[in-house]
């Protein structure tokens, strides 16, 4: 018998865990808060790294790579970057270990103690601008459009798999400007990029917008992301890009001559996405019976399983599956033939659906006797019985199909979960039943900190396309200019 | 004037570090052994990496992630794994710093000390078969194929860039196996991909060949290994695939039952290559003009340069070029089109022999006028002018012929230094003259070890395809069964 999962509405939390187990995407490894993340999650993150490569060159910037280390003292260069990431970290001392005295296995050996103690990156500014530092001496020399694809760590207390590891895998946009005008530019091109990505790909719509100064980048200037909504209402910060003003070549001393040899600090910006963008493209599609995948990001786009009781029916269906397999390449759609005698098809129905193959195709004796084949969508789980011939059109249109119709579902639902809010008592009511509520507020840390405390809920942006409208803070009375969004967030 | 750079002749080991910047590929960090590799040199590395990928998906693997980190006492668990790996090693003690009480930065907080120390992995043996052994129960769950792109570190005291860093990237694939004789086709299997990478991408021929007792691999019943000759006559191995028997499987119990409901340990075996072949690459071909690359790795393939002395000129110039880029495009070979106004079009020459472009194309109003271009090759330096008409197809049969060019090349220069040598005394003379020495040798580790001691030459490998001939080994007199190839070594 199949084993029971608990459903979203049971617990949803506890039906997130399930299913990235169920899917086999990752696992916990016995290092604390690090994950293994599996070959089938791995294929899907390539497919995601990919893509926002490419879109990555295409705007004009090249990867490179930094260390992973950084010594202790470039962390306390840029004040407000080292409250934000000195502290929960990998602190690296010794290099060395020797064989214990008394032959119980190996040992720190003290005399290897380092001099200055390394840190894991969490981030990394400042190895990189101790870079540039030697890389700039001109305009000339400008910009710099360097992406990094890397692991980090950083030392979480609580974690979940792919949203909060220990360790993670990201990429690191690190880029020097001549002027305040090209960074912001610059930094507002990637959040283009990041919401193309989101939108497209993953089918997830998000809203852009600019994160208070409580919850900017530590040395950031000004932080833009993007948000997303998840099935239970939570906000879900998919991407940031940061306008770092001159802090970074403040900090690191790195100074270019314009074109009449004037010196002045470069303008730096940064960007990132990472692994938790898997748990974003989990929570936002997937349903009670597994993974959902967009066709975009989906390692195997359609499945066919064949349905016989002769060696004969599965020759004439395999035969007819390969034709298919040979049309579907052509057209660039992924493909996997599933024809192990030692699984049954129900079994493998319940497999693909698990792990969110947006098409499967079925064919039995009776199909293959009338030209026909058998279509199940994964995304709204409807099956039709259709013509085998151009069954490779009607695939590549479902494909498009599913892609579209994700993304209209979730902005369908995000839609249903925002509303306007003006009274403070009655957003702590209904802020725990989850989703986004856009509320005016007075634009002090003071406020939004109150608000955190008494009702766990963060300012997620003010929206790049709010409204401009007057109000009057839910929470002081005190004038307002807009309407920002509340949310509990992961 | 131009910088002027040393030459191999005059100091090989100055020219390769001087090469490296020179052509922009890589430099020292200021953290102790880790370097930095700048856009150009990770270009190649990522050529590498793709091209590397898809033969070990070809091959049925799949690529997996798992953690950074490796808890001191797994490390432990393979006996002669520890000795060859716990040594020298990045040792995290601690997870978190805090303000210094002067306020003088920050300082390792030492209530946040581990329990158990973690180990920055050397290699990742221990923690995969860590997790494989909750993967594998049956023969069903056999084999795993699986292959992580990743970063390493191990505390080398003498580092050089590429050849020997503290941390580098590597690709460490991880297999399992329910038979022995599975498990050693897989291992061949693998020294026959990157062999097969090394002559027909990098343009490297290699040797293939099993590693002595002395210089197996931590772990490893057998270690193959394809080992080839740098430009000093140095040796550099340049991959190595290890069959580990049921060691790991001994090491973290890991037991499948087989068809016949059978326990038995698993076989493994493991495999990688590192950015140390972009020093091998470096070291095979280039010359004292710098990078000579080949084409099949080359970032850019094809640069051309205009000549003109007014704006009609470049205009007309510019016009053909863009007709040039769209026709190599179709054929999918790169191409830059450098027409900075900044930089007359002799250092621009000397910048794209530096960074080792394979084909220059340079065209002036005479070229124009007359419906030609010059045409100049990397690899031996001629020139010849061509007509514009089909020069794409000009161009593809020249990258094909450079690329088979530099095989060649490095073929004759390897035949060239290789020799067999019968005499100790001898070979104790030529050895520092560089090459590969063919020797007898009596199958000991004692006279091997006398060998390395005296001459600072090691066993590179018995080659796979050695020719088996009685004779005495060259030390002791004693019988052998065929020469080894003997060679310093990177």
């Amino acid at each position: 018998m199949a084993q029971k999962y608990v459903t979203r509405a049971e617990d949803y939390s506890k039906w997130y865990n399930e299913l990235v187990y169920r899917a086999d995407l990752a696992e916990h490894s016995d290092v604390r808060g690090c994950m293994v993340i599996k070959p089938y999650g791995y294929a899907i993150w390539e497919k995601m790294r990919d893509i926002l490569d490419v879109k990555f060159k295409e705007t004009g910037h090249s990867n490179a790579y930094f260390p992973l280390f950084i010594p202790k003292s470039y962390l306390s260069k840029e004040a407000s970057h080292v409250d934000g990431f000195a502290k929960e970290c990998a602190v690296v001392t010794h290099y060395r270990l020797k064989n214990a005295e008394d032959g119980s296995g190996v040992v720190v050996d003290p005399d290897s103690k380092l001099e200055e103690e390394l840190i894991v990156r969490p981030t990394s500014e400042t190895i990189i601008w101790n870079s540039y530092k030697n890389w700039i001496q001109s305009y000339r020399d400008l910009p710099i459009l360097i992406n990094q694809w890397a692991n980090v760590v950083r030392w979480e207390m609580k974690t979940r798999l792919f949203l909060r590891t220990t360790e993670f895998l990201w990429q690191e946009g690190h880029t020097a400007h001549a002027t305040k005008a090209e960074a912001i530019a610059e930094t507002e091109q990637m959040l283009d990029v990041y919401a193309d990505f989101a939108e497209n790909y993953m089918a997830m719509p998000v809203i852009k917008g600019r994160k208070t100064a409580n919850e900017r980048f530590a040395g950031a200037d000004d932080t833009l992301c993007i948000e997303a909504m998840m099935q239970d209402g939570k906000a879900l910060q998919a991407g940031t890009s940061h306008f770092l003003g001159q802090n970074f070549a403040k900090a690191f001393e790195v100074k270019f001559a314009d074109k009449e040899g004037k010196l002045d600090y470069v303008w730096a910006t940064s960007w990132g996405v990472s692994t938790r963008l898997m748990g974003a493209l989990i929570m936002t599609h997937s349903d009670d019976e597994g993974l959902v995948l967009p066709p975009a990001l989906a390692p195997i786009q359609v499945v066919a399983v064949p349905i016989y009781r002769t060696d004969e029916e599965l020759a004439a269906i395999s035969e007819k599956m390969a034709e298919l397999s040979k049309k579907l390449k052509a057209k660039g759609i992924s493909f996997k033939y599933d024809d192990d005698e030692n699984r049954r098809p129900g079994w493998k129905f319940a497999e693909y659906e698990s792990k969110g193959v947006p098409v499967r195709v079925a064919m039995g004796p009776r199909d293959l006797e009338n030209g026909k084949a058998e279509i199940a969508r994964r995304d709204n789980k409807t099956k039709e019985v259709v013509d085998f011939d151009g069954l490779e059109n009607h695939i590549e249109q479902l494909l498009a199909d599913i892609q579209s119709n994700l993304l209209a579902r979730a902005k369908a639902f995000r839609l249903e979960n925002t509303r306007e809010i003006d009274s403070y008592d009655e957003f702590k009511k209904e802020i725990d039943k989850g989703g986004f509520f856009l509320a005016h507020w007075d634009g002090t840390s003071e406020t939004e900190e109150r608000i955190k405390e008494e009702t766990k809920a963060t300012i997620r942006c003010i929206a790049l396309d709010r409204k401009e409208e007057a109000g009057v803070c839910m929470v002081t009375g005190k004038p307002s200019a807009g309407r920002v969004i509340f949310a509990k967030a992961y």
